[in-house]
C-alpha cells in the first residue's frame, strides 16, 4: 500500500489496481496539466494539477464505496475509473477542449487511453478488469457510474474543496465528508439518505458561488479565449494535428506557442499577464439567438468581420460565447420521508440558482487595450447586440466581478 | 497596546478605550456566557463564548473603520460599541432572552449597563465618550450604527465564521475579510462597493445554511425550550427576580436550576443530555394563526391544556413556537453601476432564500420519550393543527435535520 | 451508529459500547469540565471541554486499532478506556487535582467510576466487558494500555492538536494521522515503525513549544494557583468534602466559591480576570532543595510565614512550586533498521528538550499588585532564594512569556 | 491599489512601486518557476510558484515595516526588494542553481535584472528608487536588508508556512504573524523583542522538521540530481548557453530536455516519475574529506569512474553530495532582559538542532533500479567510503525518510 500526503484530504491510501495505474505515463502526465488553467492569472496560488485532483477523486470514491459496502472487483473498477476520469484531458484543462473536440470529434472524457493497447489498458487487464467497463464508469454509465460522473459525483466534491483551498476563496468549502457518508442506492439510483436536502443544496450553492468568482471570472475567461485563439492559429500554422496536441501537457503547448511566429505574441501575453481587455460584455438578453447558436467556424468568421469593421489586425479580436448555463445537480435525488425526490422539486433554492446563473452569463469580445473602444463599437454593430442600456458594455458587472481591481 | 491571540482572527490588537473596557466586570462576565447555548448538545466542540465573539466583533469593526478612513473619537465610539454590543446579554445567550424580556420589558441589547453609573459608563466618560451615544451605536442608530447593528454588520460576520470554526460545520465560511474591505458610505448609508452583489449574497447563503444545520437544529431547540421552561419555574419557585437573573452568567443559572427542587429535573436532563423528544413537529401552513400569535402567557396556558388533555404531568409538555423567519440582510445595499440598490431587488437568490426559511420553520411540542406519543396526539387536538399529511409529525424533515442520528 | 461532528477530526463515528457509555452521567459530566482550565484567561478562545477531547481520544484510538488490525472485545475494551480516560477528573482539570489527591489519596485517573456499581460499570458489564480490565487500560497497563496512557498515547496526540486549534497557537499541529498509522507492536511493545524517528520527535517538539506558551503560561499559572488556594479555603470553611468536590463540575465549583464568604474574593478575581501579579519568579537553580521538596502542608506554612513577614493578609500570598519537569515521550520506542530503540538514545534533540524544560521551570510567589513588592522581598528571605542575579525576579523571562502584554 | 487573494495570507494589498513591478516580465516569469521543484514528486499538491511566494514575502515585509514604523522611500525600497528577491532564479528553483553558478559565476540572487537597463530597473527609477540600493537590500546589506535576507527574514517566514500549506506537512506552521510583530531594531541590528526566545526557536524547529521531511526528502533529491545531470548534458549537447538557460522558466527547460536526444531519457523519467533508486546512501562520517570537498568537475569525473567500474552506461550514475549543513538562524538576535543575545547562546535547543542536521546529512549515489546493486558496490570502492556498519547503504534511515513507501 502506498500512502500519499495531500494538502486537502491529508493521507490518501492507494492500493490494488490504483497503485499500478499511478505509475503509468497517462496518469503521470496529469502532473503537468493544471486544474484551473488560466484561473491562476486571477488567483496566483491556484496552481494545482489534474494529478492531485485525480488522487482526491479516487480517495472520495474509495470512502463512498466503503460507506456503501461495495467491495471486490466491482469496487476496484470504480476506484480505477475515479483515478482515470481525467486521463483524456487535453492541455490547459477545459481551455482548449472545445477546439480539439471540433477537430477530432472526441471529448476529453473519451476513452481512447483506456481502450487501446496502451499501458492503462494493460494494467487494467492484468488486474482482471475489463477496460470497456471501466470506460463505461468514466462515462457515467450504470449505477456506480453515477458516483464517478453524475449529479452527485465525487469529481465535483473534490474540485470544489480543492479549488477553494488553492484559490483561497472560501465558497467551495462543502461538507464533502458528510456527502460521501450519506450516499445510498435506492432502486438502482444513487441518492442522498434522509435528512440531506440541505446537504445537497450546499453542493449547488457552493458551485453557484464559485462559478462567477472563480471559474467564470472575466480575467480567466479573457486568457482562456486568447489561449483558444492562439491554439487555433498554431494548428493552422504548423503541421501539428489536433490528435497530437491533445496528448501534450501544459509545458508542450506553452512552449509550442512560444516557438511559432504566428502565436508568439499570444504566448508572450499569456506568460506575462499582458491580456486583452473587455471591449463588449453583454448579458444573455442582449444577444440575438443566431449568435448564441454560432459554431466554431461561425465564431471565427465573426471575429474576422469585427476586425474588418474596426479596421484592426485580425488577431486583435477574440470572441467568447459561453454555452447556456446548465445545472445538472438540480436533478440530484434525495430521500424525503421515504420517497426519492429530485432536488429540483424539493428545494426552493434550486430554481433561483438556475435563474441566477443566467443572470451571470456574459458574451465577451476582447481586444488589446488601446483598440478595445473601436473593437467594442464594431462588435455591437456586427453582432447586432441589443443596445438598450448599460448592459452591453457593463465593465463592472454587479453579479460578476470579484477582485476586479486586479484586472 | 494589548495583543490577544484568537483562534479565528489570529492576533487582535486592543488599544484606547477598548483596552480599558476589557477589564470591566460587565465585559469579563461575557467569558461565562456561551455563544451558542444549547447548540453544544449537538456540536460538542461549540463551547465558545460571548467574550471571544465580542473581541472578534471589535476586531472587524476596527478593520472596517480603517478601510473607511474613520479615525479619532468617532472611531473610538464605534470600537467601544462593538466590544460592548453583547454586554446586556442574559445567561445562555438567546435561550432565555424572550423570557426575561417579558418579565422586565427589556431586550438583551438594552443599554442599562452603558447608561447607569456602573464601571462601563465610567470608563467611557474617562475616555471622553458619551455613554448615550455609544448606546445609540449598539442599537444601530446613525450611519456608523449600521456597522455595529445593521444588515451588513460586523456582528454577523464574526459569528458566522466563528460558529463554523467551533462547530466544524463549514457553511459559515464567508469571506469576511473581503466584506470588511468593500464597505463604503454613500449618502449616509453603509453599502458594499461595486462588484459585490455576490459578496453580499454569500453572507445570506451562509446564514441560510447555518440556520437549520446549527442555530435551529431540533436538538438545540428542544434543549433551549426546556431551559426556558425551567427558568420560568425557577422564577416562580424562588425569590429570584428577572432583573437579577439577567445579570447572572451561565454558571449561576445552571447551578440555581440544580439547587431548586422545582427545576432540578430540568437541570439534570440538560446537564446529562437526557432530553425530551419531538411529540409534534409541524410546518408553518399546518398551524392556525392564533397559535402563531400566542404570547408567553398563552404558551404557558397551552402547555397546561395539552398536559391535561394527555393526562401527564405539566412539566412533561414544552411548546416551542419560533417567530416568523425574517431576513434583514435582504435590504443590504450594494453599488451596481453607480446606483445604490437593495440586495432584495438585485439578487434572484434572495427571495428564494426567504421562501426556504419559511419552509424550514417548525412548531415543536416536546415531551419525555415514553410520553411523547400521547402528548403529540393531545397537542394536535388542542392546538388545532391541520392534520393533512405527514407534515404534522415529520420527525425526519428533509430540509431540516442534520446529524439526525445524534438525537 | 452515531456520528458526531467535531471541529478537529470532522466526523467521529461512535458505536458499540462507546455509544452506550456516551449517555452515562459520568461521561456527560465532562461537558462541564474545561480542558485547559485557567488557560482561557490567556487565550480567550480556549474554552474546549474534556468531553470533546474524550471523543477525540476515542476516535484516534479507533483509528489506531484499525491500523493495528485489532478487533473484537479487545478493541472494544480499548475504545471504552479511551472514551473514559478522563472520567475521574475533578473540576477545572488539573488545577485542583493535586489538592484533591492530598485529601483523598486518589489521582484523577483512579478508577472509582469504573469499578463501583455506577452506570459506567453497568454499561461495561452489559457489553461483556470487565470494568477492572478497562480500568487497567486507563492506567496504562498491558500492551494495549500503552495506546491509552503511555509515551505514544492517543491522549496527547488529541490534546496537542485540539489545544492548538482552540488557542490559535500553531505549535501543537503534529501529524497525528501519521502517528496513528505508524504505530505497531514489536515484542509486546508499542513502537513507531521504520522511518519515524522524526515523527516521534515532532510530538516532543510540539509539547516542548506548547508547554511554556500555553500550558505553563504565567498568567494561567497565577490563576490556577489562586484557584487551588480558594478551593482549599472552601474545604476549610464549609462542610464540603474533597470526595464530594471531585465529582463536581466547573459550574459547581465556581458558584460554590462565589457563595462562600471566605472565598468570594478569589471567585470574583478569577471571574473578572483581576489576578495577582508575580512577586517572585525564580529559576530552578535559585531554589533550595528543601523548598523544592515541600508538600502541601509545608506550602501552606510557607505562605503564612511570607504573609507574616510581609505584614499582609494571609490570603495575599500564593506560592506555586511546579514539580520537576519530566518528559516521558523520550522513552518512546522507534524501529530503526529493524531494532527497537528508545527515542532518548536515538535523537539528538531529546536531551536538549529535557534541558530546555528545566530552563523554563519557575517557582512563583503571587500577590495583589500593590503588595507584590513587599511580598516579593519577604518571600526571598523566607524561602532562602539565591539572590545571585536577575533570575529571582525575572518578570520578563526570555524563554517563557508569550503574549506577555496581555498580563 | 490592487488586492490579490492568496491562499496563505488571504488578501494582499499591492501599491506603489510594487504594483508597477508586478506587471514586469521578470516578475511575471516567476509564475512559471515552481517553488519546490522536484518536491512535487513526493508531495503532489506542492505545485506552488515563486510568484505567489514573492507576493507573500512582499506582504510580510509590508507588515513588518508597518510594525517597525518605517515609511516613505525607505519602505518602498524594502517592499520592492521583497517582491524582487527571487527575480534572478533559474528554472526549477534551486535544482539547477549550482550548475549555472559554475558556468556563469553568478548566483541566483545576483542582481543583473535590477542593474541593467531592463524593465525592472526602469520601473524602480520611475518611482525614484535607486536600483543599486534595492539590489543591496536583496543581498541583505544594511539594517533593512536583514529583513529581506537575514537570519530572521520574511523570506523564510513565508516559505515555511506556504510549503506547509501546499505539501500538507504541518511542521512549517510557525506563528509568522507574531514573528513579524515582534521585530525591532536595537543598535542597527534586527532583533526580536523581549519574551521571544521561544518565538525564534520555533522558526528553527520548523525548518529542522521541514528539512528532512520535505526539502531533503530522498525522492526529491534523486529527481533533483537527475535534473542537474540532464541539464549539464543539455548544455554539452546543444548551443544553449548557461546565461540563456538561467532566464528560462520551467516550461522551457522541461521541453528542451524532451527535445534533445541526449537528454530525452532524463526528461521522460522525470515527467513520469520513473526515477533512479538509491545505490548508496552514506552518512557524513563515512565520507572521506576529499570527496566532501569535490567541485562540479570532480563530481563528473567520479560519476564516470563509478560507471566504468560498474560497467554501466555513464548516464546510469548520478552522484549527489549536499553541502555541509548550516543554520544561520542560530545567530538570530533576541532581547533578553534588555540585552541583545544571539539565539545560539541563549537556547539549549539550537546546538541540538545543529547536531541533528549533520545526523541527517547523506551522500547519495543513484542509478536505475536494476543496476543500483552494481553501481552501489562500485561507488563504495571508488569513493573510498568507510565500510563500517550499516550506515553506508542505509536505505531506511531512521532520521530521514517520511512517506518512504511512496518511493
Amino acid at each position: 500500500m502506498t500512502t500519499i500526503k495531500d494538502s486537502v484530504h491529508d493521507h490518501i491510501e492507494i492500493q490494488g489496481v490504483a497503485a499500478a495505474l499511478l505509475d503509468t505515463p497517462p496518469v503521470q502526465r496529469l502532473r503537468h496539466i493544471s486544474q484551473l488553467g488560466t484561473v491562476t492569472l486571477v488567483y496566483p496560488s491556484a496552481n494545482h494539477t489534474r494529478f492531485e485532483h485525480s488522487l482526491g477523486v479516487y480517495h472520495l470514491a474509495d470512502r463512498a464505496l466503503s460507506h456503501l459496502g461495495i467491495e471486490g472487483q466491482q469496487a476496484e473498477r470504480v476506484r480505477a475509473a475515479a483515478l482515470l476520469h481525467d486521463v483524456g484531458h487535453s492541455p490547459y484543462s477545459h481551455n482548449v477542449e472545445a477546439l480539439i473536440h471540433r477537430r477530432t470529434g472526441k471529448y476529453h472524457d473519451d476513452v481512447d487511453e483506456l481502450l487501446g493497447d496502451g499501458p492503462v489498458a494493460r494494467v487494467l487487464s492484468e488486474h482482471g478488469l475489463n477496460p470497456d467497463r471501466v470506460a463505461g464508469l468514466v462515462a457515467g454509465e450504470g449505477e456506480l457510474g453515477q458516483l464517478v460522473s453524475g449529479e452527485l459525483d465525487v469529481d465535483r466534491m473534490d474540485y470544489l474543496v480543492r479549488d477553494a483551498h488553492h484559490t483561497g476563496v472560501p465558497y467551495g468549502t462543502i461538507d464533502h465528508e458528510r456527502l460521501v457518508r450519506e450516499l445510498c442506492f435506492v432502486d438502482g439510483e444513487l441518492v442522498l439518505d434522509e435528512g440531506n436536502v440541505q446537504t445537497a443544496e450546499s453542493l449547488l450553492l457552493a458551485r453557484a458561488l464559485m462559478n462567477p468568482t472563480v471559474y467564470q471570472h472575466h480575467v480567466a475567461r479573457i486568457a482562456k479565449s486568447m489561449l483558444r485563439r492562439g491554439t487555433e492559429e498554431l494548428l493552422a500554422a504548423t503541421d501539428t494535428t489536433a490528435e497530437a496536441l491533445r496528448r501534450w501537457d501544459d509545458n508542450d503547448l506553452l512552449v509550442a506557442l512560444r516557438q511559432c511566429d504566428a502565436t508568439e505574441a499570444y504566448a508572450r501575453r499569456l506568460s506575462q499577464r499582458d491580456l486583452y481587455k473587455r471591449a463588449v460584455w453583454a448579458e444573455w438578453g442582449a444577444v440575438p439567438d443566431e449568435i448564441l447558436a454560432a459554431d466554431h467556424e461561425a465564431v471565427g468568421a465573426m471575429e474576422q468581420a469585427i476586425a474588418d469593421e474596426a479596421n484592426v489586425d485580425s488577431d486583435a479580436v477574440v470572441l467568447d460565447i459561453p454555452p447556456e448555463p446548465s445545472m445538472t445537480e438540480s436533478s440530484s435525488r434525495v430521500l424525503v420521508n421515504g420517497d426519492v425526490r429530485r432536488l429540483g422539486e424539493q428545494s426552493t433554492l434550486v430554481n433561483a440558482i438556475r435563474a441566477a446563473q443566467r443572470d451571470q452569463w456574459r458574451l465577451g469580445v476582447y481586444a488589446p487595450e488601446d483598440e478595445s473602444e473601436r473593437v467594442g463599437a464594431a462588435a455591437i454593430r456586427e453582432l447586432g447586440l441589443d443596445l438598450d442600456g448599460a448592459r452591453v458594455r457593463d465593465v463592472r458587472p454587479g453579479l460578476h466581478a470579484t477582485l476586479d481591481e486586479f484586472n
